[in-house]
């Protein structure tokens, strides 16, 4: 039969890793991060589901390396904080900055946040790459108001994604990282652990 | 023929601003904002130019009307500088937020932010509504780094718009509107009037 090359269950070959990916691509970007399933992926690229997991680790590891993420905040997070939270707004800034200047790097993710602002429930951008930045600085703050901490921190780098990378506002676009990071720097250390507002 | 009820150039009847603004929402979303004319949208209305004129003013006026913008940046963000740039952060946050937080006037701009970050040159989210706001926000500040100081504001606020308004964030989409203004007021006030970073 014709699909009998295609559809059996193979052990891995050359090319296997690929159409796992492409599977996965395919699902992601048409079920969206909760409607994907390693199962699923594995049938649609014809092998064992052991095989994808023995690739790519958990659901999250197959998301970050479908989507040709540069760089995998779950261990890239933790390391701003190594030295404590003092500078470590400034320090996260530039490793954000370093991860997203790059124009080739910020492909992929340009394209979530294009699109992941139009599904209501189960984005790639909120279940996908928001959740995976939201536990590590999570984490990384034992404060009471570590919740709103972190999300005002990531508003604001959502912001600077939305103007400098997806819009490409200028000036914004072209300001030097280093400038970039003595302007938001400070914004993004008060929100980690600056005093809390008057009687909130 | 058939089309004569609809197609010839009439006079202002009773739905003639109602057929002229649907005839102007078409062609935004069709075709952006800088491929939206007067002209254009009078055309496919079955109306004389003048006549979107007399309604509606200018492009930009069509613009908000067709959008259903529950505000008018150009008038509004003149009054949060009219006491001066001290205490204009958290003014401008108020004003934001007062905006922003009405469920029902926040729904068309939503959908703009929607779709907005889909087209790469032309879409109503760039030319349209960060234009508006961009502005009058620029007037305001004669200091040779307004620019940049306008972005900044433009950045924390579009994150804003993103993560509460948007994606609904929690806990961020439910922080009362006087803890959010304690909180991110200071930011602005910051990147309005702040002292340069050293060295920029």
């Amino acid at each position: 039969m014709s699909g009998a090359r295609s559809r059996g269950r193979r052990p891995g070959g050359p090319d296997t890793r690929g159409q796992i990916l492409a599977s996965a691509r395919r699902s992601f970007a048409e079920k969206g991060f909760g409607g994907t399933t390693i199962r699923a992926v594995a049938v649609d690229a014809g092998v064992d589901p052991a095989l994808v997991h023995h690739y790519f680790g958990a659901k999250d590891d197959l998301f970050l390396a479908a989507l040709e993420f540069p760089a995998d905040p779950r261990a890239l997070l933790p390391t701003v904080f190594e030295a404590g939270t003092d500078g470590a707004g400034e320090r996260l800034l530039r490793l954000f900055v370093s991860v997203w200047d790059d124009p080739h790097a910020r492909l992929a993710m340009v394209a979530v946040f294009r699109t992941g602002l139009q599904e209501a429930e189960d984005s790639l951008l909120r279940q996908g790459i928001l959740r995976l930045v939201q536990r590590p600085l999570r984490a990384a703050l034992p404060d009471a108001e570590a919740d709103r901490r972190v999300q005002l921190v990531i508003s604001q780098m959502v912001g600077l994604v939305v103007t400098r990378y997806v819009l490409v506002l200028e000036p914004l676009a072209s300001m030097p990282a280093d400038d970039l990071v003595a302007w938001v720097g400070p914004t993004l250390q008060r929100y980690l652990n600056g005093p809390l507002p008057d009687g909130r």
